[in-house]
């Protein structure tokens, strides 16, 4: 008896897993889907995550998609140190600023006070551009084109939130150098358009607007910043990937020259890009429901979950023809079976939908029967009958339609939440109203940071030339750009 | 005229890329090979060193393989903090002792200095149990088996080696949990056989000894550790993966407990295992020549080269079908395809070399009208005209034999360079002679002290039990272990 008492106490923590909170209570649904859906745990070392199978497979999938993309373009993938010796981190002085403030130092090993300080590298321009200058020396060596997978440590001294503000991180950064500022343009260009928006948009199905930041808010040390940004449900903007244009910012200081084919010693141009494990954050705000979260097919580690809906009578067969559509689908897709007896099929149903597969199979005494199964889908709840002789091309159609109705669904979203304002007082009511604000904007740093105190709005991104005689939203000078503005993390 | 002598000049480096010294002269062939097929490069940091695309792409290889075969069998993937807090480190004694003495500290961030010191991992038992100890009830959860790819760091003050000591480098650590003690040791004994060792021997081709460390060189906080050793081609021995028994060593400090079916609370069983870039340099010593590095065709991230042999005259005809062949070849292969006319085909065939790619396949006007191509293979530097229109089944054989042959060629090295010696003479004769050395000993530490400071020979590992009355080589005392001796790195 005592046995059972102390399994069936084990077991109703199991219980308890389903979400409390609705979505709409977004910082609390947040919290909850983190942990619940075994995607992050806290972790011994303030403000850093644990990244549990869960959310590690996803930033696999996001890996594999960029790396395959990067590869097929030449791009060719190293490793760079850790730590940045000191001296380094502050030869290009605009970096140093903005960077500083957030590095832990390392300052001894084991008993051994070091000479110099070492940051553990919050980006990695300065160490891998030392390394640089020795490589390159004439025209031939370039473009150079390095990608890094690592990790990243910036000491944040605001609240942390899982994937979206950690004090440690893993990206990719490329970091790339040419011969002329137009091929460093078409890089950078590129590396936005063609990998990382369509990793947002078609693998992850998050719409973006794309555009330049501004002074106030480019990469430290870049001459701009290409950026993607996206709008969460809560009204909050979040940046999802950048790409700088470096100029000869670093070249300079690092000397990275290059004899070019006219025979002249020339300083070289370079870009640098990156995405980082965030994306996983954007994810679970973007698509999640009162269940959990939703992964849309093509980013989803595992597609398809089958549940067998057993009875005593007939249980073998239905194993048996569950296992026959596994065989089936996992020549296309990726599938798990659960066939573990000790929880029902509806603990299972509420487990999966919070773990956010986007379709789940159930096949029970009926159904094999008529050799027939039915399909869930995450997004709606909608029930499938599927015969089982053509199960993969079902299949494949209903996950087409998943991954489109949530890039469907959030574009609406988005859509609906941009207004486009007149005057200032506008521009208030729809930053409260949780609103992506597009106006009219004089380009000036004090303007941004005024309209920052006000409304504790930032600038997102510029997407276009003002031509005619619109004046700024906020100073009412002439005004220069089309920007949006939002409320961040 | 100014400017083509520039150029001459910067291809005058080009032309000094050959290996000026030969392997028998070890160190200094490998500090050449390792910059010159461009391997890795010393960074600002002192001992640690870039990654270069040709090492990382090794690793990517090592990584895909040990990755597919844990995911197989049902190990998880995840990631855990790079920094641990000293209240962690210090929790398991032996543990710490080991350790600490490398530890590189972050006393600081920005401008603040922290409350608590943080180590930068230098392995990650303690992060991961304060974690592990949140995550298992009972033992439904078990077993636990995760496995993470990462960087670490270990601040060696001996000189560094590039990939084979370096203050910073890549791994896997996979760490485990279970309910018996005996399923922790099967555990250990899978990864150690099915894993590492088919990893280093049938991908890497070394050939490895497998057996326990003696109480000196076991893990610090382990029960016992398994480890893989090879010999390099200068007599000495390299360790290249191992698998801990931690027994319930970390379970009690980090209170890993769960309840079992039988109704009781139990301390878990636990294991840790790891390999490393490591690896990488004992692939460059195992089977590199005087001419560079040789990659075994199962590693090697570009299998084959093809150099077509241009003339003004039917250049078109010659690009035409050494694609031809390409597009053939990368249906099953990997396969690059050299087009640069500024280079000649003799300077090509050297950087090839060099670079260890174990196939080179030449394609000249002659070669075109037969309809053949000479293959070129990287170990034995063999000719052998291929017909075109059998090409893939051809290279295939040529490739498996040349996996094959390095293989042989490494196991016979070390056969012929183990000694089993029967008095302590002969013992410091064996390792003066950079034998691999076979002896029977106590097991004493003491013993082991004395040998190591009498010889500078380690042991590297038990491979048996004695039985009969054999002596100590060095005590003289009652043997109880058949233990390998030799010099190590």
């Amino acid at each position: 008896m005592e046995k059972q008492k102390k399994e069936k106490k084990a077991r109703e923590k199991d219980q308890d897993i389903g979400l409390t909170v609705k979505k709409e209570n977004m910082s609390e649904w947040y919290t909850q889907v983190v942990t619940k859906a075994k995607l992050a745990d806290y972790s011994p070392v303030s403000g850093c995550i644990v990244f549990m199978p869960n959310s590690y497979s996803i930033w696999e999938r996001i890996r594999y998609i960029v790396d395959k993309k990067l590869k097929e373009t030449e791009h060719k993938n190293a490793y760079f140190p850790l730590l940045i010796p000191e001296r380094l981190l502050i030869k290009e002085s605009e970096h140093v600023k903005g960077f500083s403030p957030e590095v832990a130092w390392v300052t001894q090993a084991g008993d051994t006070k070091l000479n110099e300080r070492l940051a553990i590298r919050p980006t990695s321009e300065t160490i891998m551009y030392e390394t640089y200058s020795r490589w390159i020396r004439s025209w031939r060596d370039l473009p150079l084109l390095i990608n890094q997978w690592c990790n990243i440590v910036r000491w944040e001294f605001k609240y942390a939130k899982p994937f979206l503000r950690t004090r440690e991180f893993l990206w990719q950064e490329g970091h790339t150098v040419h011969s002329t500022e137009k091929d460093a343009e078409k890089e950078l260009m590129f590396i936005l358009n063609n990998v990382y928006k369509d990793l947002i948009e078609n693998y992850l199905a998050i719409p973006t607007i794309v555009g330049k930041k501004t002074e106030n808010e480019k990469f430290a040390g870049a001459v701009y910043t290409m950026t993607l940004e996206a709008l969460m449900p809560d009204g909050k903007a979040l940046q999802l990937g950048t790409s700088h244009m470096l100029g000869q910012n670093f070249s300079k200081p690092f000397d990275i020259k290059f004899l070019d084919k006219d025979g002249k010693q020339k300083y070289a141009w370079q870009t640098s890009w990156g995405v980082s494990t965030r994306l996983i954050g954007a994810l679970i705000m973007t698509h999640g429901d009162d269940k959990g979260i939703i992964l849309p097919p093509k980013i989803a580690p595992v597609q398809i979950v089958i549940i067998p809906i057993l009875f005593e009578k007939g249980k073998d067969e239905i194993i048996k023809k569950a296992n026959e559509i596994k065989e089936k689908l996992e020549k296309e897709f990726s599938v798990i079976i659960d066939l573990d007896e000790s929880h029902k099929p509806g603990w299972k149903f509420n487990q999966y939908e919070l773990e956010g597969i986007p379709l789940r199979i159930e096949i029970g005494p009926k159904d094999v029967k008529d050799n027939k199964a039915i399909a869930v889908r995450r997004d709606t709840f909608g029930k499938i009958s599927i015969d089982i002789k053509d199960i993969n091309k079902k299949v494949k159609d209903v996950l087409d339609d998943i991954q489109d109705n949530l890039f469907k669904r959030a574009k609406k979203f988005l859509k609906d939440n941009i207004i486009e304002v007149k005057n200032f007082e506008e521009f208030k009511e729809g930053i409260k109203q949780k609103k992506l604000v597009k106006a009219y904007f004089c380009g000036s740093t004090d303007c941004e940071d005024s309209i920052k105190e006000e409304t504790s709005a930032t600038a997102r991104c510029i997407v276009g030339d003002v031509k005619g005689k619109e004046k700024c939203i906020y100073c009412g000078k002439k005004a220069r750009y089309v920007v949006y503005f939002g409320r961040n993390y």
